[in-house]
């Protein structure tokens, strides 16, 4: 993938798009749906999805404290119009169910956006005492938001997804949780998708419709623009006063709980492959790869089939997943094949390499060749696929730092987001007119308040006094 | 759960009712959601769900060489319609989307009841040579079916089920293919629900829309009535046609694919609690237990806490799921939360216990009390609990076993249907007359052809030239 020095150009964008789709639907990942906007996440997509899904659910089980439950996918209208902002919110995307059995229904049923509303209503029944609290619950599942313009895993009219929603007795307790699932978010993205990604609070403009407060790990692609790769809200009371939630509190008073929501969705697999991929494909970080190590035998010599059959035995013990490329195609029609599929590692072993006990490595990050000992190559590709999950993740880092930037002057500030693309970090003095003269003169976003930034001096846009630092990008 | 003698009297049937859907509230397995005939899992029961979830895609991998995929929910009306019988057997069940991003639809769209018709769509795109056959893919999802009687987790308006969808070059290898998935069912739900299954063919009326064959694996539940557990389906070329598949098989010659398709639900939580469960609530086979053994300290004393501490090091080095009950509340108050909760196995450990280096062990599926050296508690343990699997699948075989009759005349049958309940085994001549008859006498429907039984004799209803066996029950 180019990284498109000029983010302005309509051809380069659609071009961009063209190239985007067209990597999606040759690998296999996904294909559209037949109804416009929703899509088929083929074997090979949906494999990265049951990585993300396994490791996910387990640090959502340890770190938070959550179980798993199932709420229905029908909300009934006057639910969702309970709280105003939300129904607000989400009106223009929602899908509605207006006959069922043959008949027509008396309340049309809304095809859930998200689930704040029927949990609420669960949440209501199952919250009475202080000894109720902390309750914590997540949920996987489709979800449905109607959009005119839609990517494959990026924005589609049905994706899924794992949404946790909380209770607390305090705010505090809600707001350490809502901070906790941010912070897990942002360490599996480093740690098992090799993205490194920037936390924050989003502005008011940007927030759920909903929340007090929103946080967000954002990621910055190799086009330049920025992708929202999770969230976290802090929901207030908001959601418990619309069902008439309260506990009793330790001296018998009745209060109402605060809660949270937080999610991540199929779009981390677009993130992904906006992140990491190059001319020749995707590149898949190992711990998310389908095939981590594809294994192309060089000959049909009985020598190289041992040797082959060896080393698969020595990846299985490893727990690596591998695929022995043996069809009937070129050594150069397979390399090009599996690199563009992005697997992490190629392993070749001809005859030449089983005279001289070798197996030649592959790594897909950085195309470098080097070759192993035959007696110990199990190992090595078990420590190299570290060292390439290393090594995407440094170039993902490199890329942002190279492409982060803190212009002086207004005209530099749109120059750069017209013309470069990436992150621009300015002091913001936190008014909406600000954020919106930036979206109009560049189409770029506030796309978050970075954590622990300095907010004293003069804002980017307006001059006026600071109250924080703001990170803007194009964004998906 | 009793076992109700009279099966035709309406009281006793809606007591069973109030019985099953008390004892789902009550132990905290599901409840109703917000639109009528759905159910919101709770933490409980779904823990029971992602039990049977894991090892049932592990088996679906292993033994079926499926691959998991994600399909669109919606489907466009003018598919589900393209298969005739198809559409015959869903339209009465269907959810229709109507309006969608504040707009009315060109074209409604259906809320999947399953996905025929929209993978049907996918595999045309896939297959275009043998190369491509087999072609065995998975979808664990929701499908949305509008009931009118719905009864949680045994028919819901919403349920989640994994359906697997395959296609072959031949009518054998698919046929092969569809009895392989019944077996792995009937073999699961032995050896993961305890629950012995009689697996064999559906007779025409109650075959799957748009199938050639159906095959299921049907359970007798402990009120006597017959509950399908799981099923298979040979589906011909229905639906390759109707979507214009076709492949070239290795001499160029064009061929239509033969496609299957399989499935089991959230309803088998259903069978785990029908067919289980007794007058002090569930019990719940060890291997899908959220908690498999209860560790209930008879005193706080320091002595018992420390001997309680090093069992449960024990228990967690052999991978068992328990849970120590320290919450304030007597012995006996703990003995009948976890009873009905129906953890497998409950272990006391009490002052005089520790003095004597004993735990007090008693087995939910017997009752039985047994005392067991604390130096090997945990091993213990964990042999009980596959004892407890073996003791649970024993009552239940005894229980079909002593409820499975074979009457000659049939005034008896109609006796035994409308009074004891159970399965009633036949020979029938295979008219659809002779089901009818049947099921307007007695409400009993044919629930399978069992594999492999004899077929000389006379048809026990109408006295002609018999052709198979079949079983016969009073259904859910």
């Amino acid at each position: 993938m180019r990284i498109v020095k000029s983010a302005s150009n309509e051809n380069s964008t659609s071009e961009r798009e063209d190239w985007y789709q067209d990597l999606v639907l040759k690998t296999e990942l996904a294909e559209h749906g037949p109804v416009k906007g929703t899509m088929v996440i083929r074997p090979y997509g949906y494999a990265i999805w049951e990585a993300i899904q396994g490791e996910l659910d387990r640090r959502i089980k340890l770190e938070l404290g959550a179980q798993n439950a199932y709420f229905p996918l029908f909300i009934p209208e006057h639910f969702i119009k309970r709280e105003k902002e939300h129904v607000e919110g989400f009106s223009p995307e929602l899908a509605v169910v207006t006959h069922a059995g043959g008949k027509k229904l008396a309340e049309p049923l809304i095809v859930r956006p998200t689930s704040e509303t029927v949990i609420g209503a669960s949440f209501h029944k199952w919250i009475n005492s202080y000894r109720d609290l902390p309750l914590v619950i997540n949920q996987w599942a489709n979800v449905v938001r109607w959009e005119l313009r839609t990517r494959m895993f990026l924005r589609t009219s049905e994706f899924l997804w794992q949404e946790g929603h909380s209770a607390h007795a305090t705010q505090d307790e809600a707001s350490a949780l809502s901070r906790k699932a941010l912070e897990m978010y942002a360490r599996f993205i480093e740690e098992f998708l090799a993205i490194p990604g920037v936390s924050g609070t989003k502005s008011e403009s940007e927030r759920f419709a909903g929340a007090e407060v929103t946080y967000a790990v954002e990621g910055l692609m190799r086009d330049g623009k920025a992708l929202q790769l999770a969230t976290s809200h802090e929901l207030g009371v908001h959601f418990a006063k619309s069902f008439g939630t309260e506990f009793s509190d330790q001296n018998g008073v009745r209060q109402t709980p605060y809660q949270t929501s937080w999610g991540a969705s199929t779009r981390l697999i677009g993130a992904i492959i906006l992140a990491h991929s190059d001319e020749r494909g995707l590149r898949l970080p190992p711990k998310v790869a389908p095939v981590q190590v594809v294994v192309v035998p060089i000959s049909p010599d009985s020598l190289v089939r041992r040797a082959v059959a060896k080393l698969g035995e020595e990846l299985t013990a490893r727990g690596i997943r591998f695929y022995v490329d043996e069809r009937d195609e070129t050594p150069g029609f397979k390399f090009n094949h599996w690199e563009q599929k992005g697997v992490p590692l190629r392993v070749e072993i001809g005859p030449r390499d089983v005279k001289a006990k070798k197996a030649q490595f592959v790594r897909r990050d950085t195309g470098e060749h080097t070759a192993h000992a035959l007696t110990t190559a199990g190992v090595r590709a078990w420590e190299m696929l570290q060292q390439i999950h290393d090594g995407l993740y440094d170039q993902a880092l490199e890329f942002r730092t190279r492409h982060t930037h803190r212009p002086k002057a207004f005209t530099e500030v749109t120059r750069i987001l017209k013309d470069e693309g990436g992150f621009v970090e300015l002091l913001w003095c936190g008014r909406a007119s600000c954020e919106a003269k930036m979206k109009r003169e560049t189409t770029a976003t506030l796309r978050v308040l970075p954590f622990a930034k300095e907010h004293s001096g003069r804002c980017g846009i307006c001059g006026n006094a600071a109250r924080t630092t703001a990170l803007f990008a194009k964004a998906y």
